[in-house]
């Protein structure tokens, strides 16, 4: 019941080969790669004589052992000689992907004397006697500390800081590329609670917002808390705000398309770790008609055994019938499907179980809790987090928008007006001319997005425009107004979720 | 005995006024600018019709209250009217100075691939698995952190993390703009010096190198001495060993000019503290012939009361005659001057009291400690930190090349060798045909002094070349072995010198 991965840019190789020259030659090679299953993407003539011809072949592949496969493939043929393979990807890390550019001109002594000494002093002393003039003279003005300990990098794990700085990096050049927003890589070589705080309160001054990424659970919530009590610039944890954000926009759009309320709707969520908790607090504050909570144990509900803070609280508030059985039983007759947990857990039988028009969020990566192929047959919206399907939900939608409109107001903090207004602000993107059940969210290189969100941010940051709430989505009521404190750590962006948490420890209640 | 200060581009303001369209009126605008004592640099009519002229007029000030002057010398005049003044400085402030820039395209789904997820995963898992490529594969490769906790802002003191940001920025620029080094700013909220090794060791990971920058004494020594011990980049405190590297270049050339051997001459330094220790250890190791450590008690001699373990060291290994009078008497006789301490203390009469050929370094800033103009009179040499006259001593012909040869060397330290090479580098970019008594240091401006510098660390980091001590600096021995850890703070570069420490407290010893 696996999907077979799909060959991507991510695992994209260049094989440089020896051939000989005979009319066949190339032709051989892209046919080897193609029957091992690759995509060739491009073939470049390196040199050649008369007897022999040397050609790069670029090719997307599944994977690493993908890729081997296809070097042999290659290596097998009479008359080919592998001279070397390069992994584009790692080609395109060397010296890492983000740099630090003046933005003035220092070309002569005059700019010197402005940019530094002996000029600078009276910035330095007009910022002294006036604080938020930083906001305005410093790069604080534009700029986001990406800030994580490592703990849990994509769906890897505890790779500790230095291994996290590529993600970081990515993030900081998505920023900019997305929405203008200077953004910085702090990996930090420290796992401590108390420690992660001081630091981040100690290096905010240069900071217009802190974003923290890739941060296990539950020590993630403890130290957004205790730095949005403490600092005066916005705190946004993208792994739970920026996907609550997504998924927000993609149901509502979702709904739309099928014309059901989400009052009316029975929806069960995989995975009630960090992602999926943070899902459903959303879900329950919006209205939802039902929602069950599942993870390893099955579903969450009253009286169950065993049960951790967070999850007494789903068994507590979710599962309005109490059903004890597993997900595939959960899943029938219910209208909508999240999954941030596991890959496989669903055929498409189990898919058809739901109710008529059913919507079926899959956003394990890369491989979803059902082939995506296969619940197409039976719901009438799938989305997932992969971006060979239709309906990718992918965090880069939210956080650009979310920061540029949180500098340009220069806000103090991140409020769940904002969030509230991002995710209408991403829905509406999609035109109603346009919604469909394979467009409900917008493409992420829509240049339309960015700037849709940090206007509707900037305008509830500003006090310009009152949110109106679950407009749209057939809620009841707002959002919360302690924040996403509770909420969990998921970025759907990501090549994987983080693993769903093991069955608490009884002694721990 | 003050001198007037020039005016500079650092105070440059553009006034916007109103003028009756008559034949004299711009030169009546001109005119009454320059009997103000201001220099016009340009003059933009932006809009005029057949009676009036409106026009943008820039010049350069001395400093705020000249501007100020000179403004009111232009609302003086019949027929004008000042409509606006800016500040050329705080214009090119707004929004800070430096940004992250991507150095990978994210035009495509596949860039995104690649340098995002999932490509990226495969980074980190191999950096996972051999934390060294870090230094390949991610932005450590090329980027040193900028660390301060704003405790001495140039000379103008604790201005704290936010005010501090301004200079922190302008540094990166630098760094860019001469060594192609990817700096980034850390201002920290914080004072302990617990708290900053900690902090600095937790950011580490992201950095090839850390440069401290404006960290009081002696809470610098302690905080570089234990990160030295702790991290596996190197540690550079510019304030110590920019400066000290700089005047040893200079030193070595002033020599060369007047024909004297460093083990012949007597120097007399003035500002026992941050920066002056530093000088003065350096040129004790280099075998100086005697040397006279003055502060604002006078010369520090063996049998002074009230010293602190600093001053003590420096009264047992200097004035081998334990002369105990003034700075004035100090100087009586001696070779070379080298003041880093606090403006106008001596006169040119004072200077001609010197020995022949005497050199005087007066680096105080923006107001040396005797004006060069007098002190020419009499000297051989003279240097300052000023930009406005011959000889200019600067820390930005030191740090940034020395960082992009630790950077390019992958050096796990910065070691006196290698300062020891930068300042001969730095020393032999000004040819013996080009030497002379008003140009013993290479310009800011002059393209061969980083990569020379960068060259020489290099070779030193990588092993490729051994040092010898002293060469063309008539001393006898090389540098210290145990670094330089007891020296001490202040950027030459900068507007002005930590002002020198008070007398310490006796109880305290």
């Amino acid at each position: 019941m696996t999907a077979r991965r799909l060959p991507s840019a991510g695992f994209s190789i260049t094989i440089r080969v020896a051939v000989t020259a005979d009319a066949s030659a190339i032709g051989r090679l892209t046919t080897a790669v193609g029957e091992a299953g690759a995509v060739v993407t491009a073939l470049d003539v390196v040199d050649s004589d008369q007897t022999a011809i040397i050609a790069d072949l670029t090719c997307d592949t599944a994977d690493a052992a993908h890729a081997d496969q296809v070097v042999g493939a290659l290596e097998a043929l009479d008359g080919v000689e592998v001279r070397k393979v390069s992994d584009r990807t790692f080609l395109l890390h060397l010296g890492g992907k983000i740099e630090v550019t003046p933005k003035v001109a220092l070309r002569t002594r005059d700019e010197l004397s402005r940019a530094y000494t002996p000029g600078v002093a009276r910035v330095c002393l007009a910022i002294a006697e006036n604080p938020d003039d930083a906001r305005r003279l410093t790069i604080k003005r534009n700029t986001v500390a990406v800030v994580t300990d490592g703990t849990a990098v994509l769906g890897l794990g505890n790779l500790g800081p230095a291994a996290a700085l590529p993600v970081m990096e990515g993030k900081a050049a998505l920023f900019k590329r997305f929405a203008g927003v200077d953004a910085w890589p702090v990996v930090l070589d420290t796992q401590d609670t108390d420690e992660i705080v001081n630091i981040v309160k100690a290096i905010a001054p240069a900071y217009g917002g802190i974003n923290l990424e890739d941060i296990a659970a539950p020590r993630c919530f403890e130290i957004e808390a205790r730095l949005r009590e403490m600092l005066d610039i916005p705190v946004f944890h993208d792994d739970q705000h920026g996907t609550a954000i997504c998924v927000l926009a993609a149901l509502t759009n979702a709904l739309r398309v099928v014309g059901k309320k989400l009052a009316d709707v029975r929806v069960v969520v995989s995975g009630a770790g960090a992602a999926g908790t943070a899902i459903m607090k959303l879900l329950l504050r919006q209205g939802v008609g039902d929602l069950i909570a599942t993870d390893r144990p099955g579903a969450l509900y009253r009286g169950m055994p065993g049960l951790n803070e967070s999850w007494q609280w789903l068994a507590d508030n979710t599962n309005r019938e109490n059903f004890s059985g597993d997900l595939r039983g959960a899943v029938r007759g219910a209208d909508v499907f999240i999954g941030v947990s596991a890959p496989n857990l669903l055929t498409g039988d189990d898919i058809a179980t739901m109710a008529p028009d059913s919507i079926v969020f899959a956003l394990a990566n890369p491989d979803p809790e059902v082939d995506p192929r296969a619940a197409r047959e039976h719901a009438a919206i799938v989305a997932t987090g992969r971006s060979d399907q239709p309906n990718q939900i992918n965090n880069v939608l939210a956080f650009p928008g979310v920061f540029r409109g949180m500098l340009d107001a220069q806000a103090r903090a991140f409020t769940d007006e904002m969030a509230l207004a991002a995710a209408r602000a991403i829905a509406d993107t999609v035109g109603a001319d346009k919604l469909n059940a394979s467009v409900i969210v917008p493409s992420v290189f829509d240049a339309r997005v960015a700037p849709a969100v940090a206007a509707a941010v900037r305008a509830v940051a500003k006090g310009e425009e009152t949110v109106r709430p679950g407009e749209g989505l057939g809620a009841e009521d707002g959002f919360p107004t302690d924040g996403y404190h509770a909420n969990a750590a998921a970025d759907i962006l990501r090549t994987t979720v983080d693993a769903p948490p093991l069955l608490p420890d009884p002694s721990a209640q």
